[in-house]
Order: structure tokens, then sequence, then C-alpha cells
């Protein structure tokens, strides 16, 4: 039995998603016919009070259509150092939009209003014109790190003021929704556009929902269709995506206690250092000599244990689903021997 | 009851199919860890006798990966006019791969040796570089119609001569394969890549594999990966791919019979004009007054029987798995006494 | 003394246009501070009636800037097949603004209202939006013809019915001004955009202008910069430029005499034929046995005379500033003698 | 009589420049007929030791065509934060070659090779392709500083064993060769590709020379030519640059020289700090109380002295040709009463 903790997205489906999965009514969705996608799209939509909804085959898909629909080639988007959008997907801002970021330095993955302001571009021929932000709760290489909602609002604000739009890569939201209290509404009063992911926290095994208004939706649906996102009878997808916001959200924040019961214990040990604060599933942090990353994680797949290198000195532990408390207390047993 | 001819996309898994999607072995794909989308694009690639495969949600989305692959942004790209790739995947030529079209008026779809060679432009600083021809069998808008192999062979020549690379959407290549007796290695020897879905006649409910040398493969990988076709546990619709290759090729026979059939009925009646040769299972006719594609298509509807205006004066049909003999008889009988 | 009829953009400047260029009052451009390019830009917006205008290196970079400022990214272009922007530009129009062309058979290099009506992509998922069409007046390849500027307004109420943008590229519009005694103003109040040529007909050694409203002028000024298309004191050019437009547009309708002569003593000849109707400066037409295009370019090179092979058969000659009657004189002597 | 510093792209010829230019024999750059424009890029890729030479509008263009033959779309460029490539050509980057940038804070706009290698992507499917090292010499909103010629050997070879290509932007690489008694030569063996200005230091009103390989200057031709920045008659301003090249290297000494007094006058002020290190003709430097940076230059504006705020607090001034000893005496008593 292997305790995979390198990421949420290696989740498996459950016999009951498994079961809404194989009974799903299905069509062709390129023509806009399956029920079951349907039925997620408008799901998704009235949760975050946004007025349409659009099935992608990954976050990096909805992302990028997000990020697309809101620039022009030659546009400047704000973004963290170390977001998702900018050193996971492949170069895909400037591969799909042919837009510039402007990296900022943040705090554990997020960023103020007066960095964003700082950021934003003169209006002058020779600058990029900035056009968007983006932001990421939880953080994923910020330790699943949660904003404060009041710092979100600050930066609508200054992206109000600054004729800027506003993208949340929330490919985690679910766990910030769960770890502060918070509600799905009050983001989609916030944000242009926000791409939630199934198949992280929630278990789902392929797919995310986009997220804005119809107008933006259609434009998506037309970006989705030129990167050959368009899928045919998806609805088998959908129905696990379903299955996952009606059942899988409570559960989080079992994930969460299990990050902090594995991090209770690392703090003891002399070669961990600086834990990011874990508010979250996500546990990142550095090791010292004798340890490297990759030493270290070598040495707990010898128990079965998997972890992820992401950078020489620091470790990432992802907590989900599939870790349950047993494979917890044999991790804390394990780490307390090193 | 609806017999859907609109497209061969609309079928949906049988009781097998959907058995073996819900007992895949899966892993998370984008780290390569999904056994299921392994044996499929290992079993794809073999049976082509190409290097490496890849699975991808689409048949847009296998083609798109390929032409992005083969070119430069302004290169110049060589296919017929109304190839799928042109003019159906929302400008995605340009979009993705920043390249030309240089469209050729072909017949049922199909381009010669001699047109491509006339279509290369000269070496000269002012003129788009060409760099791909792109061709498709069994064409869409062509009818259905197959090349002759040895036409392709020539086609083949024309693009070493020139330092062209060569294409196949092979959307239906299987259709064609049943029909002119040939073997998928026969292609797999001739082109650069190849790009073969699993949804249209095969019944699977996604995906298409893009085939090509394993240098090739490796750079699409990263292509799909940045238009956000990397999916998690893609082993539900890749078993469904499998079982699509081992069970429903050899049943495409009984669509092309159909498509006769409809073909036949269709030819006696005055206001049915220039009907497309009939070689597979698409069927592509004109209409007169009284009708127009519209309205034609919209008297069909009242039977229960669904087609598609692909012009103002064309009407197509596509026959495939989930069209019974039944089916077939009914609307026979309804062309009948139109 | 060679007679040059390759183009008429090897004109070399006059004294008098050299001596204006010498006297030019001159500063950085970039920081939009040289007076002569102001004075320049100025004079031709007022002259088309147009809001603003802004100095380019080339036309090409004039039809490009245009291109990108009135479409997205995926968008299809409508113009003729043979016309400069799509087989002329290097494939810019895919490798600046990633928009497909959707090229139409014309007649002499013109287009018309219901050839663009029906070129019109209709509004779905996996259709290239149409948001553009661009016309030439002269044509280049259809041999310097002209619209009829009642087609012009045909073309024109199309767009406006199907909200497309429509461009001009006008790198002969002089010739066509003199050759059907139209004004620059009926041009400025039809086309959203027009980009002129300074050194062609004209006679300037570098330069085109844009013209278009004052918030297009500004948006292509961005896109200019990030082409590398601005320039310091480039008042030394548009000098010329302004020299031209005051003192070489009347003496057009001398060069438009030569090619009318021209073409009177070919005609005679048993192996020209299809001579495209000579309405202006160009001279396209056909030669026969015992001559291909270049053989028959290569017999004039003997006498002095250059002449372009613009296809296997075809071959051109542009009249222009620097082709004297003497030159018209002695080149009629020699095709007598062929 | 103005003072202004604001950039040595300001320069105005001198008449004996001015006399080279209209005495320029001249042709269609465009068909290579330019024996002026052929002369110059003989030269400049004789002086440097390469192969082949691109004459190109701006600084900018040469910079874009460098970075789009050397990536692919997706790819990533290494380049310091402040770099012209990245801040001042309007998204460039990404508007033309479609890539992502990785800046890194460096000292004095000088990046090292042990920061080079660190910002190198693992071969990774969703980390971009790094593929490209950017960097200026001198450095621009560095302060005019000069690279160590071992620093640039060291990032080279950190470029050789990443298989990186290297690219210099050599605006002010003049100055460089000056303040630091290097040969262009040596440049030349270290590059892949150097884009040189004769646009500032070295007076000439308009132009870059781009160099590189035979190989890569024929495909950057084809890119000049995308962007529209073929130009016809382009001799005229490319006699100004062979001027420039044997006539204006030397007296770059003189701007040095005046750059370091007026930094003495500056250094006795209390209101200015962080002068950076003064190696070339540029000054940049922050200014505090009662002084902004806007504030500062609108005050030497009333002496007819002219200087550009970079950032709130930073203000720069340029020397160059047109600074005479007078002009600098002046503003060093101006400095002195503040």
């Amino acid at each position: 039995m292997i305790t995979d903790l390198r990421s949420d997205t290696f989740t498996k489906p459950s016999p009951a998603m498994l079961e809404a999965m194989f009974k799903a009514e299905v069509g062709d969705d390129v023509f806009g016919e399956d029920p079951t996608v349907n039925k997620l799209e408008a799901m998704a939509a009235d949760m975050f009070g946004m007025q349409a909804a659009l099935f992608c085959a990954s976050g990096t898909m909805g992302n990028q259509i997000a990020i697309k629909c809101h620039t022009q080639p030659g546009d400047e988007v704000i973004c963290e150092r170390l977001s998702h959008v900018y050193i996971y997907e492949g170069g895909g801002i400037a591969f799909n939009s042919s837009c510039q970021v402007s990296p900022i330095d943040g705090i554990n993955g997020k960023i103020t209003a007066s960095q964003v302001q700082e950021a934003i571009n003169p209006d002058a021929v020779y600058k990029a014109n900035t056009s968007l932000v983006s932001i990421e709760n939880t953080t994923n290489r910020g330790g699943g790190n949660c904003y404060e909602f009041a710092d979100i609002e600050s930066i609508k604000d200054t992206c109000l003021q600054n004729n800027l739009k506003l993208h949340l890569d929330g490919a985690r939201i679910w766990n910030a929704l769960v770890a502060k209290s918070e509600t799905p509404k009050m983001y989609g009063e916030i944000f242009d556009s926000i791409s939630v992911c199934l198949s992280k926290g929630l278990g789902a095994p392929v797919g995310s929902v986009l997220l804005g208004t119809t107008e933006f939706i259609n434009r998506a649906r037309r970006i989705r269709k030129v990167l050959g996102g368009g899928m045919r009878q998806a609805g088998y997808l959908a129905a696990a995506g379903i299955y996952a916001l009606e059942n899988n959200i409570a559960t989080l924040a079992q994930d969460h206690l299990h990050a902090r019961q594995i991090a209770a214990a690392l703090e003891k040990k002399s070669f961990v250092h600086k834990i990011m604060p874990v508010e979250t599933n996500i546990l990142i942090f550095e090791v010292s000599a004798p340890y490297s990353a990759v030493s270290f994680t070598n040495v707990l797949a010898k128990f079965n244990i998997l972890a992820m290198a992401v950078s020489p000195v620091q470790v990432r532990m992802v907590t989900h689903l599939d870790i349950t408390d047993k494979m917890v207390d044999d991790l804390v047993k394990v780490i307390e021997q090193l």
C-alpha cells in the first residue's frame, strides 16, 4: 500500500463516484448536448453565483482560457513569482496569449494590493499594457496558504481603479473555503473569472470548471475549441465532478488535520526547517544535512511513502481523500525514527 | 427513438464498452502513471508501426498539436480547401501555430501531388515558408471519400523532394482501411504524424491518438500540456478506446452498407442531386426546390431523423454504430414518401 | 542606363526631393518629437479626411499593423487570393495577428460584395470568427486594375451588415485616384483603415502611412513599437514623403500612358497573351513559346531592360517616375523586333 | 539652446554625417540591391568578426528578431529584470516570439553565470523550455555599467553546458568597448547574436545592425520582412551608420568624462543618493525631499536642461555627441545652485 503525498491529483474515484460516472446520461458536448456536463456547469455557476460555466479538461486549460479571454497579445499579466499559471503551465501565458508576465515576490504565494499597484506599467508605447491580475487561493508553492478575504478585496479595488481584470486560479479554492469558512459566492462577486479543479482535493479523475459572465464563457467556449478541448460524451467525467461537489467538500477538513499532524512531527526534527504555515492540505518544508530534498524523498520511498522535491532543499507533501488516519499515523512514526 | 445521422460523434458507449471503462486501472497521466492510457498509446503505435503515441482529448487537439510540432510561426500549410484542420478547428492553425494556409480546391476532398507541387512557395524573403502538407482520409466534407494509396505515395514523394512534412488527419482512417482493405502500417510508413479518432465510427466517448516518432511525441506531449490537454486519471476514457480498437473496427463495413442503402433511396428522388460518391459512412448530397438544406433536415426531423445542413443546399448524413438496419429501413421508407 | 520595370519601388529620389530631405527638421519620433514626421502624418490624415496617421517603414508594416489592430487571434480575414497581404508579406497575417485567411478568387485582383458575403463564417464555436475584409486598390497581381467605387461601397455595406472592419491596402491608391478621378476623401469616408505607400509611384525612398481614427492610430503606434518600427530621426524619410505628396501625384498619369504604350506594342506580338486590362502603371501578360516568363525577361535584360517573371508564364512590367518617354520608345522598338 | 540629457537617441546628424547621407548610392534593399546598406552590413560584420549582418530600423527590431530566431513559442528567456528587451520593447518577447521571460534581479543591470544556472528550468512537460540568455552591455537601467569580460565568458560557459543561445543587446556596446578597452571581435567570438545601435552614442539618425552567422541572418531577414522592416532605398540611413562607425566611436570617451563631471557635482548634494557607478555615458541617481524625480526634472527644465524620471525617485541623464563641454559646465553650475 503506497501513501502517495506527491499531489492531491493522484486520487482515484471511490466506488460511489465510479457508480455515478457509470450511470451518467451523456451526449455530444461539442454540440452542447451532454446533459451531465450541462448540469455540472449550471451547478458550479450557481454555487459561485456566476452567470455561466465551462467544463475543461484540466486546471491549466481553465486558467489558460481565462487569461486568453481577458488579454490581448503584448499585454502584461501580474501574478506571484511561483504561481502555477507562470511556472507550471509550460509557458502557456506566452504560448496561448502572447502575453508577458510581471512576477511579484509574494509571501507564501500571496501578493498585496500595493504590490499590484506598483507593478502596473505606465501608459507608454514601449511598455507592455498591464491588463490582468491572477491570484492563487490556496497557494500551491506557497504551502497551501489562504488569502485573507479583505486582502483580496483590496486587490480587487486596485484592479477596478486601473481597469484590470482579476482571475482566480482556484485549483484548491475548496480548501480555502473550508479553512476560512468562506462561501463560493463571496468569490463569485469579486472575480472576473474563476477556475476551480475537480481533480485535486475533491477526488474526481479529470476536469476543472471555468466560471464567468455569459459573454465571457461564450468566448471561452471558442478558445476551448481552438485548443482542442472540446470533448464529445464528456458526461462521464462531469458526473464524477457533480459527485465530488455534492460529497467531497466536507471531508477536506480531515485532509487539513492530517497535514497539521504531519507538520507537528516534522517540527521536532533538527533537519527540518522553514515549514510554511500549514493552513490547508499542503506541507512545504526545507531539509538540511544529512538530507537533500531528493535524498529525503528517497528515504521515505523505502517506507512506501511518496513526497515530492520541489527545489533542491524543499519537500512538498499533499494530503487528500486517499490518505487515511492510519497512513498519517504510520508516517508520523517514520518521521520520528529519522 | 432518434435516428441521429448528424455525425458519428453522437455514438454512446455500449454496455460492454462501459464496463471496460469502469474496470480500468488508472493513475495520474500527467506524471505518465496511467497504465490504461499507456496501454492504449502502445497499442495504437504498434498497430500503425510508429514509434510512439499520445492520447488527446479530441481530434482537433491531435491535429493542432501535430501542425504545431511540424511548423514554425510564419510557415505555410497546404491542405484541401474544405479540410477539417482549416475550416472546423476555429482557425487553430493560425491561433496555435501562427501559420498560414494555402487551401487547394480538391476533388471530393482529395488533393494531388501535382497540386501540392504547384502550391509550394519559392524560397523568397517575402513568401511564407511552405513546410507541411496535411491530408484527410477519409475526407469529411468530401463525402467520406478515400484516397487511392498510390496517390498518397505520390504526395509523399513530393513532400520528400521539397522537404515538407506530411500529416494525416485520420479522424476516420478506420473507415478508409475497411473500405480499401488497407492496413494501418501502410500509413505508418508514409506519414510523419497521424491523428486517429476513437470517438467517431469506433464509438468511444472521448479521445484521439496522435502518432509519430518518439522525438515528435515528446514534443507533442509538451504542446498538449501547454494547451491544457494533460488529464489526470484519463484511463477511463482510454479504456473505451482500447475496447473500440479491439471490437469496433470490423463493424464499420455495416455502416458503409447503410450509407449505400440510403444513397440508393436518395438517388431516385428528383430533388436530390450531386450525391458525392459513397465509399464509407458519409453521405453528402444537394437538394433543390421545394427543399433547401435546412428545410429538408427539418422535414426529416419530424420523423425523428436528424441530418445536418453543411451548406445552403448540401445535406450530410453519417452512419455509425448506433444506426441499426431497422433505422435505415425506416429512413428509406421516409425518403420514398417525400 | 538601365530601364528598370521590375517594380516602382526601384525609384530613386530626384535632386529636389533629396534637397527636401537634406533640409528636414528632425527630432526623436519615438518620443513624438520629429516635426517632419508629425507634419507628414497630419498632411496625410488631412488629405484622406481621417483623424490620424502613422508613418511606417514599409507598406507591409502598415498593412500588418492595421490587420493586427482590427482582429483577435483566431479570427479570419477575407481578401483576394493574390493580394499582397496574403502572398507577399511572409505569412504575416498568421505571424503577427494569428489570423487565418479566407482567400477569394477575384477578377483582376478585385472581389465583390457577394463574394465577401459568401465567405463570412457562421457564428459557430468551431469556425474562425470573420472580422476583417482587406482589399487592394490598385491591385498588384491584378495588373494594376482599379475598383469601381460603387463596388467598394457595396463591400462596405456588406461589412457594416456583418460587423466586419474594412482595410484598404492602398500601396498604389494614388494611381487609382488619378486613373479614376477620385479623391482621397472618398476613401477616407469608407475605410476603417488605409495604408498608403510613398515609396512606389510617388518616388520616396522609404515609407508608408497608415490612416485611421485617433483611437486606432494610438493602438497602431503601440504595435509599430513592438514590431521594432519606432524610428528616431525619421524626419529625413518623412520629408521625402511630404515632397512626394506635394509634387509626384500629378505625374502618375504619365506612367499610365507609358504602360498603355508598352501594352500596345505587346498586343501585336503573337507570343503575348492575356494582357490584363491596363488601367494604371502595371502591365501583366503571359508569354508563350518560344518564351517562358524567365527567358523573356532574360532577352529583355540584354537590352538593359528589366522586367519580372511573376509566374512561369506571366511577366510584370511597372512604369514609374524614373521611366522616361525615351525609355518607353526604346522598349517599344525592342518589342517590335522580337 | 536645450541641453537634452533624456537620452542619447536625441542626437542629430552633424553636417558631415548629413553630407555622407545625401551622397549615398542607393537601391532597393528589399531586393538586396542597396550598395550602401550592403556596405554597412559587411563593415559591421567585419568589425565583430561575425559572418553576416542585417540593417534594422531600431534596436528593438534587432533584439526582437534575434530572440525570435533563437527560440520557439513557449520557450523561456533569461535576462535581467530591468533589461530593455523585457521592459521597454512593448512586451515584444511575448508578442513576437510567444516566449516567457524569467527575470533575474541583477546588480547594476548585470547578471552572473550562477544566476543563469539557477534560472534554467528542469526538463519537464509543465515547465517552459529555457533556450536563450540575453544580456545588455552597457546596461541601460543599470546606469551604463559594463560587464567584466570574464563574467561574460562565464555566462557563455553556462550557456554552452545547457544548450542555451546567448544574445547581446549591444545598444551601447560602443561605450563599453571604449570604457573597458575591449574589441568588437572579443564579443563576436562569444555571442550567438549581437544587436548594435547606430542611433544612440554614435549619433546616426536611425538604425541598428544585427550580427550573427550567415544562416542566422538569412532567417533574420525573413523575420525582418514579416515585421514590415524591409525598407527600400535605406542607403540614406545606412550611410549615416557608416559615417558613425568611422568617426564617432573615439569621441565617446568625451561623453564618459562629461557623465563623471556631472556625477561629481551631484555627489555633493544632500538630496542626491545612490548614484549608480558611472562607467560610461549614463547617470542614474535617486533624489529625496524636497524633490521627487519628476519635480527635479521640472526644475532642471527651467534651465533648459532635460533629464528623465525613470522611477518615482530615480532620474536618468545621458551624455552624447550633442552635449558640449560648455553645456556640462553650465549644468554643473545649476546643480551647485540647487
